[in-house]
Formats: C-alpha cells, sequence, structure tokens
C-alpha cells in the first residue's frame, strides 16, 4: 500500500497516428512486476486549462450553452479554455471570461485542480471561481455567440436533473463550489 | 435563449487519424449563422462507461490506485471500465467491481450520468454506488493487481487535498454521493 510505487519504464514511444489537432502516441511499459504492455495516450500540447465558475451575485451563476461535437448537441457548462503561451492561470481564466461571457473579474479565488480521464490526457485543469464581476469583452474564436444561461442556486437540483449538463469537470466543479459555501449561505 | 436549438449540419466527415485504439474523426460543420468550421473528435466504440463507489460501511470508501499513462503516475479514483456487448451498465458495474476490486453488491444503486469533455468524445458514463460488498473475484485484465486503498468519509477533506485524486469524473462522483447523504449521516 505504498504511495511510492514506482512507475512502469518506458520502453519506446512514437507517434502512431497524428491529425491536423491531435496526436496520438504508443508507448511499450514495462510494470515493476515484469508485465509488458502498450498503451496508446494523446500528446497533448502541454499547455493547461483554465474553466471558471462565473457567479453574478451570491445566488446566480453563469453558464454557457455550446455546441459539442463528440456528443453532436448542445452542451451546458462553464466557460473553460487553454492557457496561452506566457499567460497565468489567473491571466487565462479571466481572458476566457471575457471572451467567453463578457465579463472580467475582481475577486479571481482558485477553487481546485482538475485532470480529464489521466489514463489517455497529461493536462490538468485549474478552476477558479469568479465573483465582482465588471463588464469587459475580448473577441473570442467562437463560430457563433455563445449562449449565456443564468441559474440560480436556490434551484440548483433542477440545474443537476438537466441532461445537457452532465460534463464531470463542470459538474465537480459547481459540487465543490456548494460544499465550500455550504449550499444555503 | 431556446433549448431547441437548430444543431449545426454535418457538412462532411471522415476519419484522418487512426492507430489500434483510437480513432480521430474530422467534421466539416456549418453553424445555423451560416459559419462553417472544421472540428475534430474521437470516434468512440460507441459503448458507454461505468464507474462505481464501493461503500464498504456508511463511513468508509474504497478506491483503487492505478497507472495512468497520459499522466505517467498513479492515480487515486474509483473501478470503471466499458460495458461489454450484450451487457446492461448494472451488469458491467457488478463486474467491473469484481474484476478490480474483488467484491459484488446486493445494493447498486445508480448515483449519476457523467459526459467526458463533450466537444470530443461521445460517450456517457453511468455513475453507481455499490453497498452490502461480498467478497467474489472476476480475473482482470490489468497489468498489475491494483491497489486498493479505503478512506473514511470522515477524513473526506484529506482526500480531496491528494494531488493523485484530481480525476473529474471521481471527484464529480464523490461529491455528489457527499452530497446526496448531506456527509455526516
Amino acid at each position: 500500500m505504498s504511495k511510492e510505487k514506482q512507475v512502469p519504464q518506458i520502453l519506446s514511444r512514437r507517434v502512431v497516428a497524428q491529425s491536423r489537432l491531435m496526436r496520438v502516441e504508443a508507448v511499450d511499459l514495462k510494470f515493476s512486476n515484469g508485465e509488458q504492455r502498450q498503451f496508446e495516450r494523446m500528446k497533448g500540447s502541454g499547455r493547461g486549462a483554465v474553466m471558471i465558475v462565473p457567479c453574478i451575485d451570491d445566488d446566480t451563476l453563469l453558464l454557457i450553452r455550446e455546441y459539442a461535437a463528440g456528443l453532436h448537441d448542445y452542451q451546458l457548462g462553464f466557460p473553460k479554455g487553454l492557457i496561452d503561451p506566457g499567460e497565468t492561470p489567473e491571466e487565462a481564466a479571466q481572458r476566457e471570461l471575457k471572451e467567453e461571457v463578457g465579463y472580467g473579474s475582481h475577486q479571481l479565488e482558485f477553487l481546485m485542480e482538475l485532470s480529464l480521464a489521466p489514463q489517455f490526457f497529461s493536462a490538468k485543469m485549474s478552476v477558479f471561481v469568479a465573483r465582482d464581476l465588471y463588464p469587459e469583452s475580448l473577441p473570442g474564436d467562437e463560430p457563433e455567440p455563445l449562449e449565456k444561461v443564468t441559474w440560480s442556486i436556490s434551484d440548483i437540483n433542477n440545474l443537476f436533473a438537466q441532461p445537457d449538463f452532465s460534463e464531470a469537470r463542470s459538474v465537480a466543479a459547481l459540487l465543490m463550489l456548494l460544499r465550500n459555501q455550504g449550499e444555503g449561505r
């Protein structure tokens, strides 16, 4: 039950598939018990990502409804995006907030770090809660304006019941926010 | 602000990269405002997935520590896996529980449905809480035995503080369980 478990040895690795945006790497691994396996993983940009939970006031959250190609449907979630080269996570969060919902925040607080299917991806996401918002927009690169949706925390069970609010990172961020503030406030 | 937003029209799609396990599809899309873009997404098997939160008793959870190739490190999380052809999600949950931690459950309850980065993936995951466990093992296909880790709910803040407990689906499942049972019980 040691936490200092020895990670498998990487015997070899190579890119086995590549498209405009995606790169798949095959990794030959030797586990500490001698077992050998080939795993595949996505080679990312190495850039981290941010997600922001914007709070309009103590009882009102702001979400976006955005097209998700994997599900070929619109999905509810919080604004998010990659960290640009040279940016801190906080700067990326402010920029994404301005690009996606047209606000900056005077009170941006770190909430948690999340990983996404770490068997395939290496990137981690920093999640922030944005309060004390002020209107400021930056042009984004979305193909269409993002639909903004406000939701009252007093009606939050209804949000969890929405079939288009299921993305694990948005759900985890919201639940952690509710837990931290004891829901009622 | 209509929920019945018209999904973009798929003008064409084709597989642009393929490896042993992964397939990347490029999709040419025309949005309802006329804007055209090419997105890329992962073509999955179409099989859904399950995750199981095993409860040894009212205060004790069971987790596994498993190698994650994307992060090239061991990560804490709950047992999970793909639904095999012909299985119901409940059957897949019982099988994964037996394969990964050596238990079946007399009381398997649906907790929530989660999606994972739906801009890239189509699959949804059904999350279950497993109580009233009994010992029963099935052989799994892991390269090494999975390390089992028990955690007391009374010490749960310490789990959230572990840097290797960050996977969004595991975090979301645990937070939802805590919320449903009011943490204290």
